[in-house]
């Protein structure tokens, strides 16, 4: 029963996020679905990251077991052909080892969340960006995000209804630059809390405004609690775009 | 009558075009309605690309007359509520000067051609990219395209429609670049024939697949025959990017 090893690319805008859920279509639930039309097998697959309602993946690894040996890219073309019309496509397909694990073998993964800076409101990014008018200073964001690297309780971050055992995360980079009216933080560790991208990339934005300091960051992050952080940025400019085993 | 210079951002797909027809809903249309919701009156704007359905713009611009004199921010705002829904943006407004004509003052204009080129069908860029899942040479298209740049007669590629007086135009860049799975096709010049830039594309694309040499691409300039060129790439892989005055 080979394993295989899976990279997907979403748009996380029409679904409930990657976990299959009752109330709505999930890229877990699209996925499978595909699998069972192309070799009538009903599946389970495990990904590394369950990206929540709205958020994006260019990266996504997921592993399935199935039967039958296929060539990859025979996996790959039968599932672009069969999960269509919805906005799911693998890109890569690779025989994996049956100890390999998508979501308990990630060594890092790489999150990049876009935030549209200008007065007028997205067109070609619209669902993929978070729109602020107001200017953002990215090069005092990106100082301030120095505070979040390291090995830190991200208490302050953490969604309420994070199912992590423990707060403690290493964050390994926390990189803001800008590209025109583009802001991109690029987020990097092992593994994240529940909201932890979206919830530093809120407290920075009040960073960029002006509003907060580096000071107040590291005193929210010492604080370890989520009351003191800043506000959960959109899902819509969050994507996943690497995991590394 | 204070003359307005408006950037223009939209996404071309659900566009018969920039130009107000019959059949369809226009880039132009939508604008001439938001600014007579804006102000009350009956405007025509004119732009500097007439780009065809389906194309892209992030840069394009166009001018237009007020009877009123206005803070070229509250014009800005003002266009970009009363566009709404349409995927439509000015990104900027400044004042003209009464001579200034965004269609025959242009300078320049620089398209970009996006090529996704992979197995996997767009999803992130769906309506954004031409999908060509064979591999393509990025290099020997690049080195296929300096035949193309100079002065030249280009009724080759030119559409049978083209309402230009001339088929000579003076080309000043194609420069093709690889980015992962992305192939960047930009064409700069004074002005383009119609068609131009998606038959150049098409035509490269024949030399990226190893099916034509750069000769062949010199031989079917020479012949100065639409048929002897290769086919029209798609629309949505276009984007006018930038004009300049």
């Amino acid at each position: 029963m080979p394993r295989y090893r899976l990279t997907i690319e979403y748009d996380g805008t029409p679904f409930v996020g990657w976990q299959m859920q009752n109330n709505g279509l999930s890229v877990q639930g699209v996925l499978e679905t595909a699998v069972g039309r192309f070799c009538g097998e009903k599946v389970k697959t495990t990904a590394a990251g369950r990206t929540d309602a709205g958020v994006h993946a260019t990266g996504q690894v997921a592993h399935v077991d199935l039967a039958k040996d296929w060539r990859p890219d025979e996996v790959r073309d039968a599932l672009n052909y069969h999960v269509r019309p919805h906005p799911v496509c693998v890109r890569e397909v690779m025989i994996a080892t049956p100890d390999f694990n998508a979501r308990l073998s990630a060594r890092s993964r790489r999150y990049i969340y876009r935030i549209l800076n200008r007065p007028a409101p997205p067109v070609l990014e619209r669902d993929r960006v978070w729109h602020v008018s107001k200017p953002l200073d990215a090069s005092s964001m990106h100082t301030a995000a120095q505070v979040l690297v390291g090995h830190h309780d991200f208490t302050t971050f953490r969604a309420s209804l994070c199912q992590a055992k423990s707060p403690m995360k290493t964050l390994d980079r926390l990189d803001v630059t800008r590209d025109g009216d583009e802001i991109r933080v690029t987020a990097l560790a092992r593994s994240f809390l529940h909201h932890q991208v979206r919830n530093m990339v809120g407290t920075l934005k009040l960073v960029g405004e002006g509003k907060w300091s580096t000071d107040d960051v590291a005193r929210a992050l010492a604080a370890r609690d989520r009351a003191k952080g800043g506000p959960t940025a959109i899902p819509a400019g969050l994507c996943l775009v690497e995991v590394t085993y």
